[in-house]
C-alpha cells in the first residue's frame, strides 16, 4: 500500500490539523483570515469537476464542514470557496472566511493577500480540540 | 411574480448565452480566458453552502457543463472553479479554463487578469450555439 503524501507545498504553507472521513483538513499559516484547505485523499489526478459524483459530493460536503467551523466558531459569515490548483496540481479545495474588515477586502485571498500574521501553537491547538470535539475531525 | 434579475455587475462584465436548468449562464467579455459564471435562479440569499443540498448538487452540475465545454471545446484541460461573491452579493459560480500559456498564469484571474480582449459578436453566437446543440442551454 503506498502511504498517501499531501504536497509539499501544502505542508509548507499550512498547519496539518487532522482528516475527516475523505479529506484531510489543512489550516493556512496565515491567520490574517481563516483559510482552511481540504485535500481529499485519493489516488485521482484531476480537478473537482473529475471525480466521481458521490465522491465531489463528499468533498464538498466536508468543506461545509470548515464553512460551518468558520461561521460558528469564528463569527464570520462570508465564505470564499474555490478549487483552483495551478501551483499545486494535487486536488485540494479552499475554503476562506472573509470580512469587510480584513486587510484584502473585496479581493480573493490568493495573489492578492499580502499582510502576514501567524497562529500562536496555543491557538492552532485550540482550533483544532474544537474541531475534534464538534465536526468529527479525527487526527492524522 | 417578481422577475429575477441578473446583478448589473454581472450584467455589464459579460455576454448573457441562456440557461441551463437552474442556472443562467454568462460569459465573461474578457476573451483572454475562457470564463463562464453561473448565476442560479434563486431567491434565497446567500452562499453556495447555504443551498439546500439537492440545489447545490444541481448547481455545481450546471457547472460541470460549462467545464465539459471548455475541455470539449476549447481543448482547454485545467479549471479554476470558485464561489466568491465578495462584490457581488448574488450568489454566482465562476468557471474559468485554464492554460499555461495565458497571459495569468499561474495566478487566478480575480483581481490578477490585466490583459483584456474581446470576443466578436459571431465568435459569442457561435459558441452560444455550440451550447445550444450540444450542451442543453436554452435561450433566455
Amino acid at each position: 500500500m503506498v502511504q498517501f503524501e499531501i504536497h509539499h507545498r501544502l505542508l509548507g504553507d499550512c498547519h496539518r490539523l487532522g482528516r475527516l472521513q475523505l479529506c484531510h483538513l489543512l489550516l493556512h499559516k496565515n491567520a490574517v483570515v481563516p483559510w482552511f484547505i481540504l485535500v481529499p485523499e485519493l489516488d485521482l489526478p484531476g480537478d473537482l469537476f473529475d471525480l466521481p459524483e458521490p465522491v465531489r459530493r463528499l468533498a464538498i460536503a466536508e468543506a461545509g464542514t470548515a464553512v460551518r467551523f468558520i461561521r460558528n466558531e469564528l463569527d464570520c459569515d462570508k465564505i470564499n470557496f474555490a478549487a483552483i490548483g495551478n501551483i499545486v496540481p494535487q486536488l485540494h479545495l479552499h475554503v476562506v472566511g472573509r470580512r469587510p474588515d480584513d486587510s484584502c477586502w473585496p479581493a480573493p485571498v490568493w495573489g492578492n493577500l499580502v499582510d502576514t500574521r501567524d497562529y500562536t501553537p496555543a491557538r492552532v491547538r485550540a482550533i483544532t480540540d474544537v474541531l475534534a470535539q464538534k465536526y468529527s475531525l479525527k487526527s492524522c
